[in-house]
């Protein structure tokens, strides 16, 4: 159960605070930032988690990231944990916190506590509540990204919902962002947590909107066994159940992060195929949809394929470029601009037809070994460089 | 000796080919992109060093990259070193070749080999014959990038002079652009390449456009010993006159290069001090000056300064967050940010007058060490969208 609401923490009349309970103690796992610059709510719940004791409940704001705030930043976690914590009658140790916003800037933190105490009462209250969370959680975010499914596991009904948030220093380094899972599923901690780092690193860890791994990334899980599904405790069909649909659920928020990265005019997916290791296949797609410019070409629906070939090559992977072939492909059709290391002559008006469309794929074929791996990005616009030259204001 | 002069290989009438002969043969020494994906040029050029056999000129080009292009960018390639080598009566393989602008597009080859042979009767017609060079190797650059200077060594004068290109695919990896610097300098092979190596590590190296490390770059430098100071054949105190004098040419040309990066309105230069070794204060410097957040905070001027500390932190390097000071210093004065790990209140429109200016410097002290490093870039602007979004067409 979860409420969003607007705590006065952003300058505009915007949701800014959510808050998630768990009816009964879950099981969590976290994979967190892997940037030295770690926020204070970051710290903190690597040391509420480094117990393994279960947890009751997350509280995030936006609209202040509470890193680089020093020993104050410290202090004010713990104060929303608190809280959250006496609101409900639970302990401050059983509670995750994250923050989003703007760095270097001290917490309003008596707006926060505030705003806590009152989310607090409004939890499940409303039936939108799930999707008052994740506007809450929004930053510069120009849609909510929610997502939720229903799988059978050992006859029971597990059900499996999470929320994300962008939309800017987004770049694939364990995670990259906010997202939030919670299932009713019984597994054991640790199954959760490999399930978890699993799928993140087929999902969160494949996007990029601008290549900068954020202070406060998290993704967080929470599993409270409410389905009543005999518990996983090994790997099997039913854990391979699980895994296969929180990577979906994931996959969806990915995606949705990508699509909505700041500025945003086409979501781009970089499919490569026939790499030497799924590692490999992994390196060289983040590195094409990371790079800033197979990002501009797209935004200017220029069929500049050299760049992506570019890309490939300073990915960190060896290879020889003789045999790759590139494609670009949309609902509109698709082009072949290299075939094994050699360039085809195309069509600029089917080109441009191709990547008029809002959704790109760029097909990679390495012809190196067996692998594959996708991630995901977005254009370059000139709407990034305006929300970012002036975030702070 | 060089010419520049319009071959015909850009779409429109600008100088689009350069040569340089050197009166007798020369050592030469050469940095290339570390991409997987070298240009035909790459690749000839790394024959023609193999046998550290002496060098009598350059052919550059650009308009066009020659890079992907198969088979036929192979041929394309070699014909050009005989074009220059035939009209001047060397051997193709005494002759170096740079190609630069658009990937994956063939060579018009018959237009390049008459703007060779045309331009090898030029070399050392007008007065202006260096400028000329410096403005035919220009892409998207604004300006032509040239500077040489006179140093004594051993009783004689020697002159170094360079020219380099940028101004987009620029990322520090060995070598990042074109650059070519000849010398009359009398040094041992051996300690030529050592002496450009070393500075390339800390000019061309340390520079950071757009993140796109090229399938083209190079830097070249040519020493033919007309200078007559006794040969440099070991290390010393003409050595140290040399490397530095060198580094003097280099850092001028690197910067100039950051400077008129694609779309830039500011230059940026990151000094980081007080580092555990100079390798992280590099790495350190090159993550900061690569933020597409901070480049496009610059723009804005936007004393967004939690943003350097994100992109400190995910420069690969460990350090202790709360020992980090940070300040931005331009000519209009400075505004501290960060000490020790907190933030300070700082004044609003002291910042902006600061940010105004079109040099900033950003100073960060991590208290870890006594090494030091300076890395320069730009802001990311509209332009750099604009220029990217349709570089072909």
């Amino acid at each position: 159960m979860a409420a969003g609401i607007i705590a006065g923490i952003k300058k505009q009349a915007k949701k800014d605070l959510a808050v998630v309970l768990s009816d009964v103690p879950a099981h969590a796992a976290c994979v967190f930032t892997t940037n030295v610059v770690k926020a204070a709510c970051i710290l903190f719940n690597q040391s509420v988690l480094a117990n393994n004791a279960p947890v009751r409940g997350l509280v995030i704001n936006s609209g202040n990231a509470n890193a680089c705030t020093g020993e104050a930043g410290v202090v004010h976690t713990r104060m929303m944990a608190e809280a959250f914590a006496q609101s409900l009658g639970v302990q401050a140790n059983e509670v995750l916190v994250a923050s989003t916003g703007v760095i270097g800037v001290p917490m309003p933190i008596e707006i926060v506590v505030e705003g806590i105490k009152s989310a607090a009462k409004l939890i499940g209250e409303s039936e939108a509540c799930g999707h008052e969370a994740a506007e809450a959680i929004m930053t510069t975010d120009c849609f909510a990204k929610e997502f939720s499914l229903e799988v059978e596991i050992g006859g029971k009904v597990v059900t499996i919902g999470g929320m994300a948030k962008g939309s800017g220093m987004i770049h694939p380094n364990m995670a990259t962002m906010l997202g939030f899972v919670t299932t009713d599923v019984n597994i054991s901690p640790v199954l959760l947590k490999e399930a978890l780092q699993e799928s993140n690193g087929r999902t969160y860890n494949m996007i990029s909107v601008d290549g900068d791994t954020s202070t406060n990334n998290m993704v967080t899980i929470l599993a409270n066994g409410q389905a009543g599904n005999p518990r996983i405790d090994k790997h099997g069909a039913d854990y391979e159940l699980f895994t296969e649909a929180l990577e979906s659920v994931n996959r969806y928020l990915a995606k949705a992060i990508a699509r909505d990265g700041e500025g945003a005019t086409k979501l781009l997916e970089v499919f490569v195929q026939g790499a030497a290791s799924e590692e490999d296949g992994q390196k060289l797609a983040r590195s094409v949809v990371a790079s800033s410019l197979v990002k501009a070409a797209f935004f200017g629906q220029d069929a500049n394929w050299g760049r992506v070939l570019c890309a490939l090559g300073y990915a960190g992977v060896k290879f020889d470029p003789t045999k790759v072939s590139i494609e670009f492909i949309s609902q509109a059709g698709g082009i072949s601009l290299m075939n094994k290391g050699e360039p085809i002559a195309f069509d600029e008006g089917l080109a441009l037809t191709v990547l008029k469309e809002k959704e790109i794929k760029v097909v990679v074929s390495m012809a190196e070994g067996d692998a594959q791996a996708t991630a995901w990005g977005c254009d370059l616009s000139y709407d990034y460089v305006r929300i970012n030259g002036s975030y702070r204001s």
